[in-house]
Formats: structure tokens, sequence, C-alpha cells
């Protein structure tokens, strides 16, 4: 008998060989799992409280978190769903709130939810989408999503091209290489010492432009010293009467500036650069232009503030991020090339098992020469579902009402003499800073960084800093409809207390 | 009466307005529309079929697509559930069938189910991971996860690093921005031009290394020329003999190698380079090791297959995406670095709004200035849940089943003459050619892609084709633990039988 139950045990390690990890891919299993995630989900997106983060700290969070792993690994432990449970209720409870209205601190929102679920398929199916034949509809539908956005900017059909790829500061850095290598097209190959320093090719960057350009600067092998910054104007934009001057001044310092990177909604204060003058003086000196609309692009959707990007028909290339002001989970980033061909100018490559090379009706498809991934996530079909069931009147609609509310707020701290307000508002970012009469500037300078980590670590609203000029400023992003002008008056009051505890902790020191 | 109507219609309009979008984020339609989602997943994962790939005309599923969008663009359309289900089903039909036996073509899999999960709330609670005080949950679980490998590694904790990115591609290109700027400090502010031609920067990889490594080469500046190919012995490894006379010779041309790129699991037949040979001559030469572990780099996990990567703690860095063989969706890309020191030399910024000018106990738990992305995917999430729950074991053994498979294939193509198996594997990528003895090499040059593309769009197996040493070659790729050997002898048996129907078309023509 002792022998019968040998074998027993024996015949079910021999399965288990045979088919190794079999139950977590129980179909079973993942509607039990996914149910009791979706319940939790749909608890987390009912909560309507005014909360922000809840900053713990790292170190007691890392054991929390260890406290929730299996210490057996010689075989695979059963499926606890207590532990998941453990572990969703962290990772939610961590997060920034970003449903809540005490969220208004940054560019990410709390996204449409069937974005999510969009998400869920996706990573189930698995369908890497730089190449067609390993994801159809994703490359398909980039195709129609690129004439649906298209009907925005006015280019000729067919002439133009849009490229997903994963995050703003790879379309940046994606465009600047196009640029690169179509005004210098020996580069690719023969490296920057080719040159053999004759000029130095540099790149004129907005003094407020988002650090990836910087950074992409460097990438390339430019050099960041070969960044020619561009004065700005009190409403923050690129100072077009300085513009040509300054390209001048580079020139006679032997730079060769071939890119111009202006900015549609600056991350600091969401300014929009003027998009005709620079593109007339980018045309005039020969040079690519590409415009950053991370953010600002997708004012882009609505007939009533699409006005702020006038002129974007006539830049070389744009980034815009759908996972700010579009409502998607990050990343899904669309860079446009107002000239097609160019598009396929920012790499170059051979590699057999990839790349056809006969191209076919499948294969001009795919898009593995135009983006940098080789792997890529099938990041348009977010945005394509949501604008297959739902139009553009949903992404419309929130915007305006987001930026309508950014100019109430602009209007009630404006109103306010305790408040400074530091620009008015183009978009849904706004800066300000909390100065009472019973602040003397000198004896604490960084009061308004000290507000905002006060009222970050009291956890109901989360609100964002950046320095203006070299002076800390307190920031809010307005991504949440949740959010009106009661929770605004909420906010400013609890500056004001905030603001005056310091003030008062400050003296009895 | 008629006003009193005409009010209500003005009220509604005005509350429309005050929320817009409000029913899309009703968390009970986002139970509603998971419940769909979820079903039909359940019913796909459920499916047993032996498929490959349905290849639509993308023309006709272009059209198929645009059937399935709303015109309507000047108001929000009610959620409409059938049309969800269609373009759900649109999607699932047109992937790659990952998780049918018939798959045997890609590096990617049919994903751990609950990963997908995993996904779908990382999209919900949207926490970009570049910072802590954004995802502090993520940020946390890094060093978790980067101290649970480091097992696998052997270094002396806290003094290495590992980053978490976008793809392979990215992580390489990371690496070698982190070699260049290491063994050339300059470049970064100066730019190559600063070097006036006094040598060229280059970079050595092997003569069998993924096209991402060129790439990257292009986009630092250093110039695709100054590659400088290593030559590979017939297991199609580096050729440790020739490395020192390559790299001498390349020096006499001026050029200054300072990066070695190695790989363990190459793209086209999984070969793994001898790491500790390869160790010895990068330290003699003062040259930095990257290793492109992307698919290989898993094995790691295995006590069985560990030693394939013997000596992977003398690389300087290397990257490892555990959406290959870790199961995972794409993409979680990890990058390791021996000296942690060097991981924050890859990127160089100042950007007030995200980097804190004194860092706290908050932003040592940052990852901005060490990964490419500003807004970054939790990317770590799936895998350490999986961890969290499953541990090791689930991972080692259907590694260790599916490269088990991959010799019995070995063996069973090695024990037929129709067949050439063209190297030993040493993970789970095989390559051969069908060589029947009526086939005419010269009369037909193609064959091996064209039984390729023909079992492909037959719809049953999805294989894929590499060229070694310039001529084609069927390739198969076993990620997927319900394949087993009867698959593999189907799988002969249909390209027996459409090499031969090939033949005897040529022949009829």
């Amino acid at each position: 008998m002792a022998i019968g139950l040998d074998e027993i045990v024996l015949n079910i390690n021999a399965d288990h060989l045979a088919n190794p990890g079999e139950d977590v891919f129980d179909p079973e299993l993942f509607r039990q799992s996914a149910e009791i995630v979706i319940a939790k989900l749909e608890k987390y997106l009912g909560e309507s409280s005014i909360r922000g983060l809840a900053l713990a700290n790292p170190y007691a969070l890392l054991e929390a978190a260890k406290d929730l792993m299996t210490d057996e690994h010689q075989s695979i432990p059963a499926f606890d769903q207590e532990k998941l449970g453990a572990i969703i209720d962290l990772y939610i409870k961590t997060g920034i709130q970003v449903y809540s209205p005490g969220y208004m601190g940054r560019q990410f929102s709390g996204v449409i939810p069937l974005a999510g679920i969009i998400d869920l398929i996706s990573s189930i199916v698995n369908q890497p989408s730089s190449f067609y034949e390993a994801a159809q509809l994703p490359n398909v539908v980039e195709r129609i999503m690129a004439d649906e956005l298209n009907k925005f900017i006015g280019w000729e059909p067919e002439t133009f091209a849009m490229v997903t790829t994963s995050g703003a500061t790879l379309g940046n850095l994606t465009a600047l290489l196009a640029a690169r290598n179509h005004k210098f097209p020996n580069i690719w190959s023969e490296g920057i010492s080719a040159l053999n320093g004759q000029y130095r090719p540099a790149v004129a960057v907005s003094e407020d432009a988002h650090y990836s350009v910087d950074r992409a600067v460097g990438i390339i092998g430019i050099g960041e010293n070969q960044i020619v910054r561009l004065p700005i104007n009190k409403e923050r934009q690129i100072c077009i009467e300085q513009v040509r001057p300054t390209l001048e001044a580079a020139e006679k310092r032997g730079l060769k500036v071939f890119c111009l990177v202006v900015s549609a909604g600056t991350t600091s204060v969401g300014a929009f650069d003027q998009l005709d003058e620079l593109a007339a003086i980018a045309k005039e000196k020969n040079i690519w232009l590409h415009l950053d609309g991370a953010h600002g692009a997708s004012l882009l959707v609505s007939d009533q503030l699409r006005h702020k990007l006038k002129g974007i028909e006539k830049v070389d290339s744009f980034v815009w991020d759908a996972h700010k002001m579009m409502f998607l989970p990050g990343v899904c980033t669309l860079l446009f090339y107002k000239n097609k061909e160019r598009s396929y100018g920012a790499f170059h490559q051979d590699a057999s098992y990839v790349f056809e090379k006969v191209p076919d009706m499948y294969t001009q498809f795919d898009s593995a020469e135009q983006n940098f991934e080789c792997t890529k996530r099938p990041l348009i079909m977010n945005l394509w579902v949501l604008w297959a069931l739902y139009g553009k009147a949903l992404f419309a609609e929130k915007i305006e009402y987001l930026c309508d509310l950014t100019q109430q707020a602009y209007q009630i701290l404006k109103a306010d003499p305790d408040f400074q307000v530091l620009h008015k508002p183009e978009a849904n970012i706004l800066c300000f800073r909390y100065l009472p009469s019973n602040l003397v500037d000198t004896d604490f300078p960084d009061f308004q960084v000290a507000i905002r980590n006060r009222i970050k670590e009291a956890g109901k609203f989360f609100i964002s800093k950046v320095d203006i000029d070299g002076i800390g400023s307190l920031r809010v992003v307005f991504m949440n409809h949740q959010i009106n002008t009661d929770h605004i008056r909420m906010l400013l009051s609890e500056i004001r207390k905030t603001g005056q505890d310091l003030l008062n902790l400050k003296n009895n020191h």
C-alpha cells in the first residue's frame, strides 16, 4: 500500500514537470483574480473624498512589501487570494489619489477607466506593435488615428506621418535624430567626429524647455554646451524679437543650429510658443522646427482652444502625449512629421530576422524603421478604442472644462491680495505664490516650497512646486474634472493656514 | 409650460458642462465593461486549438476598424457594449495566437495572465514611476527585486544598481551612454566634436548582435562605421581567439574602443557568449563590458541553466527583458550595473520641477536620473507581484521545460535526413532548414523563406525565419509550455508537405 501511494506522488510530479506552471494559466483562475481586482478598483473609483498623497516612509514600505512575499522558491505555491488583495490595497493606498479632487499636482490624470481595461486586453493578447505581422489591428488603427487627428492639423493626406512611441522624452529624441540626420546625413554612419570640428552642430531651445530636450542633446553627441538658449518673454513664451539675434550670435561662435525646439504647453506654466512667427524664422534660416506639444497638443481637439496652436501645420515635427490631456494611462506618445519621408530618417539599420528585404502589402504597415523600440506595446489601442466609441467630444469637453476652471482659479487668486499669480493661464496649469503681509521674504527664502511640502504631507491636497525666475512657486495642474471652484477655495485656505503655521513656528524658534 | 421644459434642458446642459464626461468615469460602468472583457479573455485563454496567425489584408482590416467607429463628434455617445465586444473580438482574432501550441515564432509569449491584471491596476492607479512621490510601491519593490535577482548574480549588497526601462533597445542605449560618458566624461557637455578628431570612439560588437546595438551607436553620435565587428565561431558565439587581434587592428586604425557588447542568448540562434574570457579581455584593455541578455538572462533563475551565464558578475552592465522568458507582457526591461555610481552617469540634467535640490529619504528612491524616461509605467509591478506570490519556481520550471523541449526538437531534427539543424541549442531557440533530396538549391534560393511564409499564411503554425551566414533558415522559439514533441512533429510534417507543394508548383511552371 505504501508503494501505491509513492506511485501516485510520482505520477503527480511527472505531470507537473510535463506542464509546469499550468495552474497560473488556468482561465478560471484568471477570471477569479480579475474579479477580485475589478471589485477593488470599482470601490477605488467610487471614493469621492478629498485626498492627495499618503507619503510613506520608504523603509517601512519596503518591509511591508517584503512581508507580502512568499518564502517558497523550490516549488510553486498555491494562489493566495488574500495576499493578492493585500498587495492591491497597498498599491492603491500608496499612490497619488489621481481620481480625487485633492489631486492638483501633476500632468498625469485619473485615467478614463475603459483605457485601463484595454490595457488588460493588450497585455493578454501581447501584440508588440513595431511590426504589422505581430500587431495587425494596432498598426492599422495607427493610420486611422493619424488621419483623424490630422483633421485638426490640416496636412495633405498621405504626405505626413504619425509614429507612436513610449513617452515624449523618446519622441523628442526621435525627432531630434531625424533632424540631425536630415541636416547632417553622414553622422549616422561616420559619427560626429567626421565633421572634423569644422563647425559644431547645435540646437536652439526655449529657456523654459523640458529637461528631456537637454537630455536628448547630450545623448545624440551634440553636447549640452551646444544648446542655444532662447530668451523668454513675461508670458514665458520664446521672445520672438530675440530669436534672430540669438541665432546669429550663435552662428558667429561657430555653432550650426540645425533644430529649433519650441513648446506648446511648457511644463512650468503651460505657455504656448508662437508657431507662425517661429516657423517663419526656421524657414528663413533653414532650421528644422520641432514642437514639444507633450502637454498642450491635446488642445487641438477643442474647437474653442485649437487657436493656441495656430501654425502647427508649419512645424517639421511635434510630439503629443495622449497620456496627459487625453486622460490615458502612461504612456501613449504621438510623434508627427509634416514630411512622411523624414520619419524614416531617425534610424538606419539592417536586421534580417525582423526587416523584410522586399516591402509588401503587410510590411508597409510596419513601424520599426520609424520608432525607436523593437518590442513596443500597442500604445495606440487605448486612444483608438475610446475615440471609436466616444469620438472627440469626450476629450474636448473635459479639456475645455479644465482650461475654464484654470481661468476661474486665476480670477480667484488675482482678487486675493495675499496671493501673487505669476501668469495668465493658457491651459490648465497655474503658478502662484502665497505672500501674506506678515511674511519677510529674506527670513524665509523657501517659504513656498515649505508650504507645498507640508500640504503634500498633510495628505489632503497634492500640488507641485516650480522655480519661476529662480524663485520657488506653488503650481497647480487641473487634470481632474471632479475639481470645482469650491475645491480651489479650500486649497487656498489650506495654503493660508499652512503658511501662517509655518510663520508662527519660525517666529517661535 | 414650454418655457419650463426649456429650463430643464438648460439645467441638464449646465450640469453636463460642469462635469463633462462624467459617465465614462462611472465605477459601475467600469465594472460592466471589465466583465465583458474578462469573459472574452477567459474564453480566449481556454481555447486549445493549434493555430498561429490569421494574417488579414491590412486595407480590409482598416475598413473593418473604421466601421466600428462612431460618427458622432459633437456630443458624447452613450456606451455601446456591442461595439466594444466587436472591437475586442477583432483585436483578439487578428493577433498571433500566443497561447496556442501553434505559436513557435517569436521571443514574446502568452503571458502569465495575472500579469495582465496587474497591468490593469497599474493603468488605473496611474503611478509614473521615475519618482518615489508618484509611485511609492513600485520604487520600493524595484529595490527588493534587485536584491532578489542579485542572488543569482552575486554582487555585494548596496554596491550595484538595477534600473527598469521600456525595452532592451532603450536599456542597451542607456548602458552605452553610461559607458561613453564614463570613458569620455566631457562628451555630455562638450559633444563629440570636442574630441577634435584626435581619435574616434568606437564600440566592439559581435557579428551576430541585435540591431538595437547598431542603432544605439548611430544615435549617440559615434557613427555606425565605428562599430568593430567581432567574428563569431561555429556556435555563433564571439570567437575568443579573434577578439584581441580585432581590437588591436581597430586601435591601429585610430579607433578608441570604449565598450564591448556581448550577448547572452543571441536573437538569431540563442548563443551565449563566454563571459569569463570576454571579461578578462575587457579588463586588460580597460573597456566597458556590456551584456545584452535581453533574451537569455532569465536563465539565471534556473539552478540547472544558470551556468550558461557564468561570469555575469564580471560585466559592467547588462540588460534583461522580463517580457521575454519571464513571460510578462511587453515591456519590462531590467538594466543592471555592477557599479552603482555608474548608473548615474548615463544622463545629466537639471529641472527644478522634478528634481529636488537636496536629496532626502524619499528622493533617494527616485530613478529619474538613472532611467531615460520622465513618465515611466511602473514596469516592475508585474514581475514583483508574480515573484511575491509564486517565487522563482514558477519561472524556473517553465524555462527549464522550454529549454528541454528545444533539446528534444534538436534530437528529432538531427535524426531526420531531410532536415539540416544549424546549431546545438543553448536555450529555447532553434534554427534549421528543410533540405529534401529532390531540392536543387540553385533552382530555389528562397526555399526556406517561401516555406515559412506559406506556413504562416496557412495559419496553423507561426514560425520565423532568419539569415544564417547569409542563407535563409527556419527558426522556432519555444515560449509556450503547451507545446510538446507531438506539436513539433506536426510542424515538421507541415513543413515537409509545404516544401513538397512548393517544389511541385515550381516544377509545373
